[in-house]
């Protein structure tokens, strides 16, 4: 198994998640600031030109967060990462594409690449705004809905935890977004884990 | 159970799914043109401001289209919309969510709002531009990657067709973008499904 990444990327979230699970993977950077993602080589990878993607043994090529997690988490159950009851695993999948798809998306993206949303130079202070205006609320939605304890399911720790983490790891460190205690505290439990510690520094990456 | 519906919205993939299992369920309208869904009676409801949301006897809110399908097709197995094969299922979430969060999100929607895109009048052409053209890549992705005979897994039929089906409707009878020829069959198959024809009539839409 081999994960496409880009250091400190949204591909962090199912890095932590291989260390949780802790089987033998290959990790293989994406040079995204260069645009590497859109050069043949990755392309003919995955022809979405995003991380992540992971490569596995005599299967094609996958793509999307939400996918990718579910697919480690359900063959590795022996690694606790995918609910038993039904209801958690539905809000386990709410929570994963409410991050992947909404505060990364339409949130620290508008952050990070003003650019892919107006075309105008003149309005790219705007673009910032609103994306930071979309993480604040996501955010508070998921303080809002928080029904576990100490992780995002009341059965415990999840590929939801790690969703919100590479969110939470953006606002705190690159975007200065302020997160709600609940998931402030949340994302100091993550930082205290070894799996985190350990795709962190593989990232080279601060805790 | 209750479907927080926009005629016409990508909730009309949910809807597709509800008539497939066939199971009771009541529709209520959000009238997306109006801005209710930022009113707060709907607020209360989902404070996404989204559609499709599901309500459920008991359960709190259900958001997220890939979320809401899952949940629908895993607990209603008889229906044989949740492919029983592991491989099949990652790739049904694979689907769902490139469709939800790519060519929805980042196409579609910067087709019919492009203002949510470029605060400036001056650049909406251009963000329209970019939506359709991130449209047709996702399409020409899928086509590319097409596994199935008829339906997008090779198992056959499932949620990952209802998640297809509404951005082709969209690219066919609104936005007027080219399908491939593969999706194009599949949009016609999708049409020809009794519980389709019921739901575009239950929204008022032509088939
Ligand atoms: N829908 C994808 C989105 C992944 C995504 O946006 N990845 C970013 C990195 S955080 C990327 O590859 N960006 C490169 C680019 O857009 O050029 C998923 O859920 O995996
Ligand atoms: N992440 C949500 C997105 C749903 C979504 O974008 N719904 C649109 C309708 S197609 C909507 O409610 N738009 C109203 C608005 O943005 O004001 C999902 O997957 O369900």
């Amino acid at each position: 198994m081999k994960l496409y990444y880009g250091p400190g990327a949204c591909s962090m979230g199912i890095h932590v998640i291989l260390e949780e699970i802790g089987k033998p993977y290959a990790l293989e950077p994406v040079a995204l600031k260069d645009g590497a993602q859109h050069q043949p080589a990755y392309k003919a990878v995955n022809p979405k030109s995003k991380v992540p993607a992971l490569a596995r043994e005599g299967r094609p090529i996958l793509t999307e967060w939400p996918a990718i997690a579910f697919c480690l988490a359900t063959s590795s159950p022996e690694a606790g990462l995918w609910p038993k009851d039904p209801e958690e695993q539905v809000r386990a999948l709410e929570v994963m594409d409410y991050v992947a798809g909404t505060i990364h998306a339409q949130g620290f993206t508008r952050m990070f690449r003003p650019a892919n949303f107006a075309p105008g130079e003149a309005d790219l202070d705007k673009v910032k705004a609103q994306g930071r205006a979309n993480a604040e609320k996501g955010f508070a939605i998921i303080d809002q809905q928080w029904q576990g304890g100490d992780w995002v399911l009341p059965s415990g720790y999840s590929v939801a935890d790690a969703a919100l983490f590479f969110v939470e790891y953006w606002a705190a460190k690159r975007a200065g977004v302020p997160l709600p205690p609940r998931l402030a505290a949340h994302f100091e439990r993550m930082l205290a884990r070894p799996a985190v510690r350990r795709a962190l520094e593989q990232e080279g990456l601060s805790a």
